[in-house]
């Protein structure tokens, strides 16, 4: 997603020089040759210095030890942002490590997640009409918010303010239990001893509710990691519901199934599909 | 998908005069007047008499009561064949309800499911490039199966032929929890005090995963109740398996969790995706 936020910049005219920075230096190359970024540098301390606004877009569980290795470089008006799916773990780790520059640290969470991965997917247009959930702590700084916002705004995102907690309580609903489930159901298929048939005989609504489940393993697992609380609240939840799904199945108790089917298609009719159709 | 179904053998020239019947009167009419159908039948007896081939397109809990509203009318050479998402159920009515003309009985289940329904809808191309499933019974007249199965190919479908069990085992691992799984996630939320909040913040992710929330929940609780052994089955070991994910979570078992979910990508990633895009 990082090469999406340097194409959006790039297309609008928000950033004169993008300096980039991959653990994997092939990938980095290819940001580069792809015109993402103009500038490959070989450290995230490298990338980061001097920088007017450092965007972190490494897994959850990445963002601590890239948080230590750019503390030093930071000037005093840098502002530092991320591209994190959680919240909470993010902005506890910048209040330990980004020392001073936690004040100008704008925790952010796009929503626009996407299965393909790589700077050969990079998209200028990810985030139009896309929400991006920003989680300020009350010392951020009003401009720094001010800045990450308008930015985001400039690239078509809307933007919503939230608390920390918040941010995580929803996500877990709507985005990682989603995650997990789909993730679980294909690897209970793929264990069974039959698992090609089955997955040439899926049709259009298996690939829709298990898309997500190509999506970055060690991302989600970071994901679910750094969120677990809130998370481990919704699934348990989600189990006992199952459980009492399977009972009135045993049971044959059509009024209840039905209801309960009926409750989710009138709340899920009611959701608008994406404007641009993703 | 009746409609659909008409549709389909009107644009290829297949069917001369196609009378329809629906419960809803007024279905029924939007179906002649938008030319699905050519007459419109008021009753399942009087559309089915005479007819060549008889389409059985309810939901499988409705299948008994329309077997035996036709039973009476079916001439000795009238082909029934169904649409029907389950089949033991279905096969075990017509052995029942349909007398002789049980030999003529060819069950099918196109996998092409929508989550929009009624005749506006309709699809003449609903069926190409997918698969339908036969499940012909060792009594089955090779006669009628062959002119079903080559009904279905000449509207672009790819046939194949299963034993009804193993057809039921199947579809519960690939559609029918799936559905199951997708209707409970989205009443959860629902029925949460900010479901607003999240349904708003919701991403493309959660759209895919819970687009087969919107299916009809008529025809799903029949599903469900008509194949709840082996979806009983699938649900259970699921249940199990989220319970396994709780433990990982709780005890921060981060191998456990990627492993997982690099299992289920890879799986995942093995899936074409739908040759005309749905």
């Amino acid at each position: 997603m990082g090469g999406s936020v340097a194409a959006a910049l790039r297309k609008r005219g928000l950033a004169s020089c993008i300096v980039g920075y991959d653990r994997d230096a092939a990938t980095g190359e290819r940001a580069r040759v792809l015109g993402l970024i103009d500038v490959l540098a070989d450290s995230p301390g490298a990338a980061a210095r001097g920088a007017d606004l450092v965007m972190l877009a490494v897994p959850v569980g990445a963002m601590p030890g890239l948080m230590q290795d750019i503390a030093g470089t930071l000037g005093s008006t840098s502002i530092v942002t991320d591209l994190g799916s959680t919240k909470a773990d993010v902005v506890a780790a910048a209040a330990l490590l980004l020392g001073g520059g936690f004040d100008r640290f704008v925790p952010a969470h796009p929503i626009a997640g996407r299965e393909r991965f790589g700077p050969e997917h990079a998209d200028a247009d990810l985030f139009l009409g896309r929400v991006v959930v920003t989680t300020p702590s009350p010392q951020t700084s009003a401009d720094a918010i001010e800045q990450v916002e308008a930015l985001w705004r400039a690239c078509g995102a809307r933007v919503e303010r939230m608390e920390v907690s918040q941010h995580d309580r929803v996500l877990a609903s709507v985005s990682h239990l989603p995650h997990l489930l789909a993730f679980a159901l294909v690897a209970q298929i793929a264990g069974q001893p039959d698992a090609q048939l089955k997955l040439s005989l899926a049709g259009g609504g298996f690939r829709d509710f298990t898309r997500i489940a190509a999506s970055s393993a060690v991302m989600w697992r970071d994901v679910a990691l750094a969120n677990r609380e809130a998370l481990g609240v919704e699934l348990k939840a989600y189990r006992n519901l199952l459980g009492e799904l399977e009972r009135a199945l045993e049971s044959g108790d059509a009024d209840w199934i039905e209801g309960l089917f009926e409750r989710a298609g009138r709340a899920r009719r009611s959701v608008p599909e994406d404007a641009h159709g993703a």
